[in-house]
């Protein structure tokens, strides 16, 4: 840093190799959400802070960039595009034939303490399944975040998949305040210790059992293996015998079948997941990779209703959003990402001011059938347009001296080999 | 809009079919770019808003959205993407070989009154080309802008070229103070009645009628027409014969020459072009989009200096940017934007539960394939399936229901013709 002004902090500045990765992972993600038939929106950057604190509660102006408009508006820099894509649907998509498959790419923000994996400025992916609900349309979100993943070459995550309605109609069972239950789905969220003591204060032994009991109930499950999946189901239903969770468990149960059909091998199921937000109603699942430590999680999502909170009439959804930039990440790590390809095909060099007219036919010409070529305009001599060429990875070099006006040829050198061959000007077009 | 929550005022939601648009555009300039050898890359899209009043000066706090964040630092959301650029530069870029040839594309924000082709959040192309300066850099740069409408199809534009240099060499000659020299450029920009008595208050009257001159000195000059280049300029001398203006016109000259072997032909060379900012220092450019009426103008650029304003070496530069959105509305006008295509190439409808599982695992096939797949999942019966498809224009529907699961086969349905046909599934994939 040797300039007065700095980066806002948290925020990224990328330089061309990173662009070209980033932009090559767009548009994997952008294959796989076409293939299944997914099709693009886009919201503003900003939006009313209330309709954030609608779907998230107040405290989450903690949290985000807020500030008023020259109109004394409240407004903030969106921190997620969940809200922003079920306002724009209730506001202007209701009629749209259903279902409506949306997806967008963009960035979001969050005032939170930078950390490797954590910015200020981050983007996201994701898609919105509207109108459909229960296992077809819950099995559909998650193969595609996970066909995603794999079409982007990711080999090393795990996916989490849960039904929020089981712990729910649990804890509902609860006669305890809100605040205590609050407390129960943190501590389930968080894999607390306490968990047991607090609900054996709250609720009677068979309760507390069994929310205990599905707060831990996971299983790896491979879709070869019909038996275990029969066995977790079997547990779950045990676990939590006498309360109405029939629907859930038998639900769950279809999305991990229609999952195996998608080609989803491997689940981990965990009835745990909690997913901290109120507005999920149904399935919910977490994608994790590994290799990236505390920052993990990649993505994640569930079915959720949201509409209504917005003015709209209720409607059947579901979705997710995938962290790019984690995601990215993990895919350097497991060397997965192709190396960035130079700047230019052909560096041109008119060597001698007469030669620049022609020489700028030339490159146009190369464009013209769709080469990538860059052109000397510092008017240097064939010694420096070399190093220039070789430092930015440029595999070859195009001379047009007076020589070659004359002849009508060009000289080419490539870059690698060290060979220069004279040719005729049409030869090289 | 039914909802309870309304797009933030002068900001836009973009539905499938206008983002398969704005994609399409993309596209077509990242292409153009990528062949004159730029590399994208990328800032953050809030700034300190210090950056901005270094450049334009402390009033530009009124036309943009400025706030403080949680740690009480002033940022805003970035007007334009020049000043990013250039303290990218600074920062961290100084010691990349030169030429330095970037481009992005991004939202920017201003806080201005909203109407057709002016939004509060809008979307810019552009670049910089940072270390050379002179008549091959300024050429380069409007010949890629030029090039980038061309790919696009833009056929009803106007290029204005012209330079600084001339009218401030003049300007500079008249004794007053600043704010009258500030007042002149005002009135030269708006083209107004005012210019002449305004000069003839404050400046001897060979003076006054150079500058008058110069500011009216315009013409549309084709390539093939060598004799009205040379007209144009030996008028352009006449006009200031004994003020120190020589180098200037020289080097638009050799601009213009240059130019043409780019394959510009047209050229409407205006010594008038004032452009408003003062971090111009030679060559400036205008595009223009006549049918846009009162917003016609879609990109515009020039040579500068930033970079010791940012605390950095000066640098020799040149950019533009384009208006995305009015290119796009000036391409849809003329016609020149391809029809989206639909959702999906197939929609694959399971006819009963039991051909869910098999109709997920020939969706997947087709994916894998590369085709755009859409399956049912709301258990809808072929006839609801059929007007779904129709009402998407999605062109293909795949039935499979018991009898084609028994034989192994699938039923297939062209949406245009009506024909239908059954065949082995392998053939289908």
């Amino acid at each position: 840093m040797t300039g007065k002004f700095e980066r806002p902090r948290g925020t990224r500045d990328f330089r061309p190799e990173e662009m070209q990765k980033r932009r090559w992972l767009e548009g994997v993600f952008r294959g796989t959400f076409a293939r299944y038939g997914y099709r693009e929106i886009q919201t503003p950057t900003f939006e009313s802070t209330d309709l954030f604190k609608a779907k998230s509660g107040p405290n989450v102006v903690d949290e985000i960039y807020t500030f008023k408009d020259k109109g004394d508006r409240d407004i903030c820099l969106r921190p997620e595009l969940t809200a922003p894509v079920i306002r724009f649907y209730v506001n202007e998509l209701t009629h749209e034939p259903k279902p409506l498959k949306v997806y967008y790419y963009g960035p979001c923000f969050r005032y939170e303490e930078p950390q490797e994996g954590r910015y200020r400025e981050f983007w996201q992916f994701g898609l919105e399944l509207i109108g459909p609900e229960g296992p077809a349309a819950d099995a559909e979100c998650i193969a595609v975040a996970v066909a995603a993943l794999r079409d982007a070459g990711l080999r090393n995550f795990i996916l989490h998949v849960g039904h929020i309605g089981v712990l729910r109609a649990l804890v509902g069972q609860v006669e305890a305040p809100p605040a205590v239950k609050a407390d129960v789905f943190r501590k389930i969220d968080k894999d607390s210790e306490d968990l047991g003591d607090t609900l054996r204060t709250h609720a009677p032994a068979p309760l507390a059992a069994a929310i205990e009991g599905i707060a831990r109930h996971r299983r790896t499950l491979a879709s070869g293996d019909a038996a275990a999946v029969e066995r977790y189901f079997a547990e779950a239903r045990d676990l939590t015998r006498g309360f109405p969770v029939e629907q859930a468990l038998a639900d769950l149960r279809q999305t991990v079948a229609l999952l195996h059909a998608y080609g989803v091998e491997q689940v981990d199921l965990d009835l745990g997941v909690a997913r901290g937000l109120d507005y999920y109603t149904g399935m919910v699942f977490e994608l994790e990779a590994p290799d990236l430590g505390a920052q993990k999680q990649i993505g994640g999502g569930g079915a959720y209703t949201l509409a209504q909170l917005f003015g709209g009439e209720p409607v059947g959804s579901a979705g997710f959003g995938l962290g790019f930039d984690r995601i990215l990440l993990a895919l350097e790590k497991e060397g997965a990402v192709p190396a960035p390809t130079s700047a230019a095909e052909y560096y041109v060099v008119p060597v001698g001011e007469p030669a620049r007219g022609p020489a700028l036919a030339l490159a146009q010409k190369l464009r013209a059938h769709g080469k990538r070529v860059d052109i000397d305009i510092m008017g240097r001599g064939p010694g420096k347009a070399m190093q220039y060429a070789s430092k930015l990875g440029i595999p070859r070099v195009v001379l047009l001296g007076e020589k070659e006006l004359a002849a009508g040829t060009v000289t080419v050198k490539d870059m690698a080999s060290g060979e220069q061959r004279t040719l005729p000007v049409a030869d090289l077009v």
